[in-house]
């Protein structure tokens, strides 16, 4: 890949911002794209797992056949790892194909967002016509989860759209709370989405995790993303877990050859290497909490607690906007996110990955240059 | 890759039978997937471009970050390649998830698609919740496009899908039979999608190709696909050209990602390879030749001239129908296309892929054993 220029800016489509954004960095700051340090998107700090690129290697003869259409291989690793049936597994394009796929099929005219999250939930509903109602976080106690004020509204929406833990926040919502939330889609009709996209991070889960019984509940359905746990965001893999009629009516409307044959084999090495996923845990919960300590000590600085591997941070009081400190990291050919096109959030706000030690140390040794400079 | 077995085909989804299943077929055939002798998906012949395999080596560290979701490199190397300004291009995740995108977003109530064809027209159209009208091609004439009957039928239709060259027959629309069609379509505002997927492989393509007019014409949608001419079925990679409101109506309707950073690798390394793309066409051309004079000269068998990388033959007379003839080879480890699915034709069809010269030697040999011992 090389520098980009100019010259391919002109007359290209234009998707909103997001983290991970390489290549619009690249045009922006002139660095190319490898060489920038990205703390801008939320994944795996140990970059993907050496079996998962030889397992690439070695089956990089499947290029030239089509991608088995039914994904049998990865479904039966999916169910065992997951503990689900596979009649309750739709295998997707990276878990946002499935998030359009969802509110296109079940057309929510309603849903309901606590925000600031994930921007796809609302970009998806309304793409399919429908309208969203957010229900914003209290910044000033950091963000908890409104359960009161859900359960009081949920009844007037379609679908309650959840990332848990929550991005960009970190906030988690327990089983409990979400059984009184499950307990109140059922009696008033809504859909409940729970996103556990960033739960592989996460220290016990299973207070928090309801992918097991995503297969038997009439009104929950679960996303999930081998995207970031296995650090493969550039060949997309995603799934969705629901009870088998509803995964039927999703799979025909869409076309069947959605997951590509190197996601396959990627996810199904991946969800093998036992020994890769429990160190990504401990190494995320390790460099989270060195983080969060060292960010706390900038002047101005304030980290939430993150629960996963990135850490929302508050620097409304550290006389630089959100902008301002992208821009001159960015310069520097390091990546962090501007939180400011998050509903529900300000110029005051970044959020930054959770990567392994000798990247953190570098990026501290940064931003103090920058803060410095100032 | 294993050789699949009984306990992992429970409960996963069906999709309907198409060709290039070869995790269907080794479930069925008991061979791994890699050691069938595949002639029932019609992929360029030569296998991917050397350059495209090298590209991907050196790129495998970009499936640790996100995929540019403005396709940039891609997007200018295609514009170059088709001659077409990049703002009317749209890069899909296959063309299969445009023609599903194309369906829903531009809901047409009524399409007109010949038949026999490519068969997700007709289920991306239902799936939107579409009527389909099959006009359906006179085989004892060999398939000819009727003119006459779309012109009569368009003004009743919002959308006419035109695979060009068709799939599976081989049978070729003018441009200036396609001029006739765009001005009726101009005047009574239907639609009309051009999948041109596999004209790469015929020889002299201007006289059939839209590809260059497909940005400018208000009533035409032109499908393209790399797929097929880079042999790169498993990464998924297809195009839309259109004009530019067009492309933005329908990128908007979609999730950004859907287009993998591989897929976008190989297509830019692929296209760059003039000597193979020129190889490709040269070879397709003379191994057609041969494979229809052997095939014609099988007792009933009769192929009918095709223009691609694939032949349509009718073995009513041969003594034995598609299904048997597909299984037989099937347990010797050779695919066909059995085409008794294809709405238009029955039990007498198969379609066979044309691929290099000792293979189809091996399938001709095959074919002849299995015809004898019956």
């Amino acid at each position: 890949m090389v520098i980009y220029n100019d010259k391919i800016n002109r007359g290209y489509q234009t998707v909103p911002p997001h983290g991970g954004n390489l290549v619009r960095a690249s045009l922006e700051y002139g660095f190319a794209p490898q060489d920038f340090l990205d703390f801008s998107a939320n994944i795996n700090p140990l970059g993907p797992s050496p079996r998962v690129l030889e397992a690439l290697k070695d089956n990089l003869w499947q290029i030239s056949h089509y991608p088995d259409p039914d994904c049998r291989e990865l479904k039966v690793t999916l169910a065992e790892h997951l503990g689900v049936d596979p009649s309750c597994l739709l295998v997707g394009n990276g878990a946002s194909e499935l998030i359009y796929l969802l509110a296109r099929v079940f057309p929510f005219r309603r849903a309901l967002i606590p925000a600031p999250t994930f921007s796809e939930y609302a970009l998806a509903v309304r793409a399919a016509g429908g309208e969203v109602k957010y229900i914003f976080l209290d910044s000033s106690r950091g963000f908890p989860f409104p359960l009161k004020e859900v359960l009081k509204l949920l009844p007037e929406a379609d679908a309650l759209f959840l990332c848990n833990p929550n991005n960009p926040t970190g906030g988690l919502v327990t089983c409990r709370e979400l059984g009184f939330l499950l307990e109140t889609a059922l009696a008033c009709g809504s859909m409940i989405i729970v996103d556990e996209a960033f739960m592989d991070f996460v220290q016990n889960p299973a207070s928090y995790s309801l992918l097991c019984q995503a297969g038997r509940h009439h009104r929950l359905i679960l996303l999930y993303s081998l995207t970031k746990i296995l650090a493969i965001p550039g060949l997309r893999l995603g799934v969705l877990v629901a009870r088998p009629e509803v995964v039927r009516t999703l799979e025909k409307a869409r076309d069947p050859w959605s997951v590509n044959a190197l996601a396959q084999v990627a996810g199904v090495a991946g969800l093998r290497d036992r020994a890769y996923l429990e160190a990504t845990r401990e190494v995320v919960t390790r460099e989270r909490e060195f983080l969060f300590q060292e960010l706390s000590s900038l002047p101005g600085w304030r980290p939430f607690p993150g629960t996963a591997n990135f850490l929302l941070v508050d620097i409304t009081n550290a006389g630089i906007t959100a902008g301002e400190l992208t821009g001159l990291l960015g310069r520097r050919g390091i990546l962090v996110r501007n939180c400011s096109n998050f509903p529900g959030l300000t110029e005051g706000y970044i959020r930054v990955a959770v990567k392994g030690h000798d990247e953190n140390l570098r990026l501290l040794k940064v931003l103090g240059e920058v803060l410095q400079e100032r």
